[in-house]
């Protein structure tokens, strides 16, 4: 009974953890929020992402090019298809953390 | 203009980070779409979550309960209506991780 409802949640096994071996992380999130309005230089980022470090930064966006979600040229980033893919997810992040603000 | 943008993405700054507090981490995005098909006992986690640990297990739910996120009675949890409410976040997860599989 319990499996039928996760197929329907979940068509192939393991791909809500391939979700997360992008998303996992508080950083990797708000980089892509702030990629989803359009090719940033790594300063810009650092503004917009707020209290990251330029190590942290530097990091993580190698992580997301190396995972194709993100290209980087000339010290500016910019999403690749698959990272827009990533837009819906964000979008019912954001719904749902305006429902349920952080106490 | 890219703030224009972000503020459509998200309405209230903090809200991606808000659903990042509670699925930004593999095991909690797999446990919660185990208890999305209903209640279940900690030994039937261990077995649909697959390759936990009882302890990281024991950890993540005791999280998810202080979150409210999950309610434990009787060795058994269940979604609260919060929890309920990740769900559009795991379908679009699920549907992201299955146009691009992990490598």
């Amino acid at each position: 009974m319990a499996s039928v409802l996760n197929i329907d949640l979940e068509p192939r096994v393991g791909c809500i953890a391939s979700a997360m071996s992008v998303l996992g992380n508080k950083w990797t999130a708000l980089i892509l929020r702030d990629l989803m309005s359009g090719p940033k230089g790594f300063c810009e980022l650092m503004r917009s992402v707020g209290n990251i470090n330029p190590r942290t930064l530097s990091q993580r966006l190698d992580t997301l090019e190396k995972q194709n979600i993100i290209l980087g040229q000339d010290g500016h980033y910019q999403l690749t298809d698959k990272g827009d893919d990533l837009l819906p997810i964000l979008k019912q992040m954001a719904a749902w953390g305006t429902k349920y603000p952080q106490d």
